[in-house]
């Protein structure tokens, strides 16, 4: 790479975006780091705005002839340092490229460019039958990020995830080729599927400069049951039970007692359990039906608390619908909760669902065990357990996360369910991926990145 | 390639995989082609059955040596000619490797090898209070064909297609390297998705040797209701608003009217349609809710008739469980129908739902200016559409055709929604992909299988 000083930097990324849409002195600190907790920031060489896919084109161009890197980023709300600059590498920032192009209630699509946030997203929809219902907890969060590292949330376990909402991409290589990939349709059997390995590539593949969606229909109404239990392989049991019973429940998160007093000092709510309750649980599961009929749901909803009865869960407590928002609420605001209280490690591992309760069983063992307090919350539904390491000692901290994941990885499960690997997890992936395997994602990124300029030293 | 004597090529082959396991004289006609019905049959030099993912490895390794191509089988069963044998090629027949390897219900999955049929699955499932739902209408297929093809059906409208559907494979790359994707989880965010970039490539990338697919509960109740309509852009009007409606129905097709008459008589079922209602319809939608209260569904249903009533729709049906699963029956076995009337050309193009109405004027269209007779059906919930096309001179019928996948893809569609690209329908998507798509494909298929030995001239 020649070194480049930053006035004729700026110049040349101002050739391609305009110098307005150019950061190259007195770059903001947010710009340094995403919300990983534990990384420490790196300083970028300069922030790019995109307005299209066309500058994407250019600057990646720009990019294979200086040899400069580039991590694409939206509002940085990750969870792994997927977005965290390059050493000597550009930030191209999707901030500035999100508009909602179509909304067509007939195909039930939304077409958006990369930078366009959830919150834009529900607002264009708000008033309408229809919703998109992928729902990572952080509305703030741009669609092309959520995309990037896969993002699941709550209503995955009956919506899926990212890769089940999205239906086609606009996306520029590493060799700046420009490319559409799906379209407006559920099903195609007709050539590689572009869309799926993009999706989840956290941006190492190619820069995805438009997104369309697959939109829901949204609800009339919702309910939200809690329920108490001594234990944490009770919990396990009674997630088998309900998705037994077939309610397809939109929300299944447990909790740890201790994480659910702390989540419900944090955002002031009061949900009714009794102080007793409160001192025995040892977690609570959290259910939310939802339904077209009202007395549909409420006929699901008795069914739900016979269901509950049957298992071993202490207490159940139907929620009005003010106690229901501030509880999601409550949960999605989980992160920064637990990032106030000053967690040093988030893991979101993820299980088969069957070997939740070895799962629960090991992190039990390791919080007695380390130095280290683990509380956890997560969506149990889909066997993805979100857990705050709490470690006066980093190495301890980074020990007993280190036991946690490759318990999980023994018990059949995977590093990270919907975070990502990023920097975070990247020695995780590496200390246990096969050769082979490695082999074959490198080889599959120089297909798209021949020079490797898309978010370097990032997943792979 | 060095010239192989038969005697040779027997041998060499038998002591990979046993030699009452390699057929080089006499192969039986089936091994020559599948159910595509406009391509001429190929002649294999051998049929192999593989047993293991071992053997697989092995066979690969044998055919970098003799730059022998292979092309997987599963039954047979498909509709492009995915599985037509390469010229001086083997082909790699799962039939015998076909073992149900676990079934578990606590975490919902089957893990099952890749020849293993549908049927087979099916039957193993029987009685469990869970079903595969991947309904592509043949039961005979093999999960590792539905893999290739991402395999779709009738209830793909509320349960997604084969890629919704699967959650890991093994498999053995074009290098000889057997390897695992995905896991009994169904959301991960922890490296390239293999599984998916694999469901859909049709045999071009990976020979998938095993395959864990996700269970869902099986609906204890199930209603159909048969709608007749004087048009098709009425039809369409009536699926948006069933969908709207919140529904979620488990089938919904429509069948021209000539084709479910067709249908009926070739299975020979009594749907209770007037003949004065039989002579005035245009279309029929079919549409089956299911459930797991009987009560609910009634309610369910009755909310059906109503929105099917505030339709154009001219009569509505409710037909009793024979019927149901007779009519059922009919379009799962309307392949058939057609073949056995003389079909020339099967097409199974893909629209945005929205689109429905322009592409049935579109086929109504080429029906009545060109000397081509189509008939149609198709799961229309996905915009999924099935025409079977007979024409006396194969020219006018493949120009039809060509128009009709012409305007789909002008339309925002795709040439297939599920029977896959293969050899049938290879030209239509040479003709229309972009350069740099194509080379993308091409660069994918290096990575994986750089001698360019499994399915060569396929799909891309």
């Amino acid at each position: 790479m020649e070194s480049q000083r930053p006035g004729d930097l700026a110049q040349q990324l101002g050739a391609i975006v305009g110098e307005e849409n150019v950061l190259a002195n007195d770059i903001p600190e947010a710009y340094t780091h995403d919300e990983a907790i534990d990384l420490p920031p790196v300083q970028p060489l300069a922030v790019v705005f995109v307005r299209s896919s066309a500058q994407v084109v250019e600057l990646i161009r720009w990019a294979r002839a200086t040899r400069i890197p580039i991590v694409a980023r939206g509002t940085g709300t990750g969870l792994s340092g997927g977005a965290r600059p390059a050493r000597e590498g550009i930030v191209c920032s999707f901030e500035r490229m999100n508009r909602i192009l179509s909304i067509d209630t007939g195909d039930l699509t939304a077409r958006v460019e990369a930078g366009t946030t959830l919150a834009q997203l529900e607002q264009a929809l708000d008033g309408t039958p229809y919703f998109y219902p992928v729902y990572p907890g952080e509305m703030s969060a741009t669609i092309g990020g959520n995309i990037a590292t896969n993002a699941g949330g709550m209503r995955a376990v009956r919506y899926g995830v990212t890769r089940h909402n999205v239906l086609g991409l606009e996306f520029v290589t590493g060799t700046g080729t420009a490319l559409r990939s799906g379209g407006s349709y559920v099903k195609t059997s007709s050539g590689y599927d572009l869309t799926q390995l993009i999706t989840g590539s956290e941006g190492t593949l190619a820069l995805v400069t438009e997104v369309l969606v697959r939109l829901s229909l949204r609800p009339r109404h919702r309910r939200l049951l809690l329920a108490s239990f001594l234990n944490f392989q009770d919990v396990a049991q009674a997630v088998v039970a309900i998705s037994d019973r077939g309610l397809e429940p939109s929300v299944m998160e447990y909790m740890e007692a201790s994480g659910l007093i702390a989540m419900a000092q944090h955002v002031d709510i009061n949900l009714g359990v009794s102080a007793q309750i409160m001192s025995e649980a040892s977690a609570f599961l959290m259910v939310e039906l939802e339904g077209m009929h009202a007395g549909t749901l409420d006929a699901m909803t008795a069914d739900l608390i016979d269901t509950l009865v049957s298992t071993a869960s202490t207490e159940q407590y139907l929620l009005d619908e003010h106690q229901r928002q501030e509880l999601i609420r409550a949960r999605e605001a989980a992160f920064w909760t637990v990032k106030h209280l000053g967690a040093t490690t988030i893991l979101d591992t993820v299980v088969p669902r069957s070997k939740l309760a070895p799962l629960f069983d090991g992190i039990a063992h390791y919080g007695r065990t380390s130095d280290t307090l683990v509380v956890g919350t997560g969506h149990v539904g889909d066997g993805n357990v979100h857990l705050s390491l709490f470690a006066a000692d980093p190495q301890a901290g980074a020990a007993t996360a280190k036991a946690i994941i490759d318990l999980a990885l023994e018990l059949g499960g995977a590093i990270s369910g919907e975070h990502g690997i990023g920097v975070a997890k990247r020695q995780y992936l590496l200390d246990q991926i096969e050769p082979d395997r490695l082999a074959l994602y490198r080889s599959i990124k120089a297909v798209f990145d021949p020079q490797d300029l898309l978010n370097p030293g990032k997943l792979l």
